[in-house]
């Protein structure tokens, strides 16, 4: 047994099946022992930004670390912008990272660099292995740094001769890390608040926004007369018809002070206080109001459940019914297509269970309104603002749960940052129907630029948030990879593609000409 | 005036002229600045990984900086691959990243991230700018670190407050920093070499293979019979009928080590001593036979031409004619269409002064040996290992010699790296021509699966390493970024097709299917 033999044989006793994979010289010996490890999926991305960013999609939809295979420095450099959305969605990853062999690296050779000063800021957890005899204890611990809640980015970089080297045995699976108990006095505080008979709203996230604390939560509500917020990007939510309903805070500060103005205590659930994407010249970057006051209940990192259930108990909401979503039927749109319209095809043609990725920026503001009463499904936001996480967490959301619809809702801006994920997709026959809204612009940074008070901008500053001359024509782009697509260019070409692909396992891509 | 708007004008008062971006919010000031600066040309990429690859080829080929606009620490980490290629190459790139306004860093919002520690493997220079005052000063100290002999990367990272509060004034150009005096003890060594009567080779990069350096070199190498040798991947090197011939250090090991082994003094001109690519188990990474002496006759940092200068003076080569390469006409192949017979093509039809940035890996192999007597060429390599430069690269070297033509040639696995490239190339209408070597696979990786001595390797190895199951389709992909492409299936098709490409100006593309 070599080390990446022990590794490999570490990683699935800890329960790690798939490895994201985009693999160079240097990680031969990690190819060469997967090739033999029986238990591990391998799934090759052609950018590491696939790589990363599936890797988090399954994470989301798991609960549990898929591991990345990068190629040095530069390998793990490609696949950041997703660890940093990663990071952000506080999910866990174990990145595998091949390192020259000990000796090889104060050589200086052209690909040598600074791994670990790449990986430090998206990185909870790092080590540098250089002895073979180690490897299975190091990624023993990688998984459980990865599972340390609510979950985080572990990563090991692996020196090629501690790769080849040899090593005696494999490591078995860690106790895997409880989260810590919420604060008592957080609790009671948190109680104090929602039964003062002032206006309340629960903020939620993370552990906030399971099936299970969201009925907790909707309990709360429903008892108290709280109202349940949502962060405007969350890690994962169930939505829909039976779900309980979670209004967001809007994307624009503006917006989400209107939506915020209300309460006099703002609970914030494996969250924490609003603050706005961006800041603006003049405009407040803290989004909660003055006069009200912030009650952290639980950090994402402690039991949420169990604060959750404490606060349940203590306003006297166990055994509450709690209210849900009740199913709409919707009518299928006609004529001009635009964003509202598709967004009432979606509602009217998602399946039941579909796993939802959005990543569709201006585009996709009227979905979540519009199918808040559709079927059932989970939906996922880009989390960290690195545009490019969509198709590859899509991709891997699609891994994780075959037997489900998965839908990436995809600005055709985004879409271009990682759209070699449709190879992935047509390669492993993955179940995602990519929806690209073809808006030819980075619309979001057209409305920015006003917003920032830049006045009458001229040619080159709109060609720098432009995406034509020439327009992207997706369907060649997913045909190029293997994927059949069409074009929508009105709402019942759209209805119809959209059933179409619906109805046929295997990856599609429908580019909407807005 | 702003911040930005002093910054724009002190980089346009230092030489810069273009601007590779793909901003975000928080570089809108910036782009409204740049809208309104004469002098500056903007030219957007749709991921950092094609701007930071421009602004190295564009650099390799003017020999001054380019600027880059990059979002934040992800924007900044998307480009970084190519940063550490272009590092590699020593080049001068200054990047301007965004950043949070200084009060809104410490909310920590989702896009806030350490943008320093993702600059730090990669740049020689970073300063932070938190005061509108100090941004032009910061500017064209950024510019003077970049222009830092032989040329590196620095990083301003510029605060989204510092871009909009008043600014007094744009700053002028800094002083030019001259490179060291070479160390006239090397400079002796190396004459005492040279005229030792033992066998002698220099080996050549950066400021090294210049056309003037070569000159010299090759006075030198007239005069004592000492080898003119090139590290296996240049920055630039000008080459064909009526260039002096430089041999390249092959990749492999093996093959390197009986390229040296006859010399007893190998002299590095602005290079270092040759280790293998990786470190592979019982092969030794240092490539100089333990016969042999190196002298550093100058580093690259130093004044290169004046090393060389001295040496030849030393060894009584001023006057010497200078052995160049006599044109040679091939003739066109027929038949099956090979790495090979592509090579002869190009050696057939490169026209004069053309570019040639070559990330062909395996299948370029024999490129450099069938066009040594092609017509006058300049030759780029990826310097840094990191796939995925050449058709970045290639992008900004046509932005930088819009009078000439620019070959990429490349291999389909690098090509996908960054194949948004050629959507750039299409807007500005770049004359590039893309040869796409499409022998769907890793084949580089293949080989060195074998040479690290995995043996027997079964589909899920092989699958790690091959691009097959779909098929890619770059005639499809050109066209989904407005890029005419063609498909070869035979040499004659890749003659006719590639005079044709030659004979146009403005980008296209063509399928090698190998």
């Amino acid at each position: 047994m070599n080390g990446a033999e022990s590794l490999l044989q570490t990683l699935v006793n800890c329960g790690v099946e798939v490895c994201f994979s985009n693999p160079g010289t240097s990680e031969m010996h990690f190819v060469a022992a997967v090739d033999r490890q029986e238990g591990m999926r391998s799934i090759l991305g052609l950018f590491e930004g696939v790589v990363t960013g599936a890797a988090d999609g399954y994470a989301r939809m798991t609960g549990k670390p898929a591991c990345t295979l990068l190629h040095l420095g530069p390998g793990l450099a490609n696949g950041l912008a997703n660890l940093h959305n990663a990071r952000r969605a506080g999910v866990p990853i174990v990145n595998v990272v091949g390192d020259h062999a000990t000796y090889h690296r104060e050589l200086d050779a052209p690909l040598t660099s600074d791994i670990e000063g790449f990986a430090k800021p998206v990185s909870g957890w790092i080590r540098h292995t250089h002895d073979a005899e180690k490897v299975a204890a190091d990624g023993a611990a990688a998984v459980a740094a990865a599972l340390t809640p609510p979950g985080q980015i572990a990563t090991l970089i692996l020196a090629a001769d501690s790769a080849w080297n040899p090593a005696q045995a494999a490591a078995p699976a860690p106790e895997r890390q409880a989260p810590g108990a919420p604060d008592p006095q957080a609790i009671q505080y948190t109680i104090e608040a929602l039964t003062s008979g002032e206006p309340c709203a629960l903020l939620l996230n993370h552990g906030g926004t399971t099936e299970a604390a969201l009925r907790l939560a909707g309990a709360i509500a429903a008892r108290t007369g709280a109202k349940l917020l949502g962060d405007t990007f969350l890690t994962r939510i169930p939505r829909g018809a039976g779900r309980v309903d979670v209004e967001r805070v809007p994307y624009f500060g503006e917006q989400a002070v209107e939506v915020l103005a209300p309460f006099k205590h703002l609970i914030l659930v494996a969250t924490k206080a609003p603050v706005s994407f961006f800041a603006y010249p003049g405009k407040p970057s803290e989004l909660t109001p003055e006069h009200c006051q912030t009650h952290a209940l639980v950090r994402a990192e402690a039991d949420v459940l169990q604060a959750l259930e404490a606060v349940a108990e203590g306003v006297g909401a166990r055994g509450v019914d709690v209210p849900v979503c009740e199913r709409e039927t919707y009518d299928l749109p006609a004529g001009e297509l635009n964003p509202a319209s598709v967004a009432q095809t979606l509602a009217c043609l998602m399946p039941d269970n579909a796993i939802v990725m959005n990543e569709a920026a201006t585009s996709g503001f009227a979905i979540p309104g519009l199918t808040r009463c559709a079927a059932p499904h989970d939906w996922l936001d880009l989390t960290g603002g690195a545009i490019g996480q969509g198709l590859p967490a899509a991709t891997g959301a699609a891994v994780a749960c075959p037997d489900r619809k998965v839908l990436a809702l995809e600005g055709d801006g985004s879409a271009m940052y990682t759209l070699q994920s449709l190879w992935t997709q047509a390669r492993e026959g993955l179940d995602v129907t990519n929806v690209i809204f073809a808006n030819r612009k980075y619309a979001i940074l057209q409305v920015e630029l006003m917003r920032v008070g830049a006045e009458n901008p001229g040619r080159k500053a709109m060609d720098m948030l432009d995406l034509s001359r020439p327009d992207l024509d997706w369907v060649s782009l997913a045909k190029g990879m293997g994927v059949p697509a069409d074009r929508a260019t009105t709402a019942e070409e759209f209805n119809q593609q959209l059933a179409r692909a619906l109805a046929h396992e295997g990856p599609n891509l429908i580019e909407v000409v807005l």
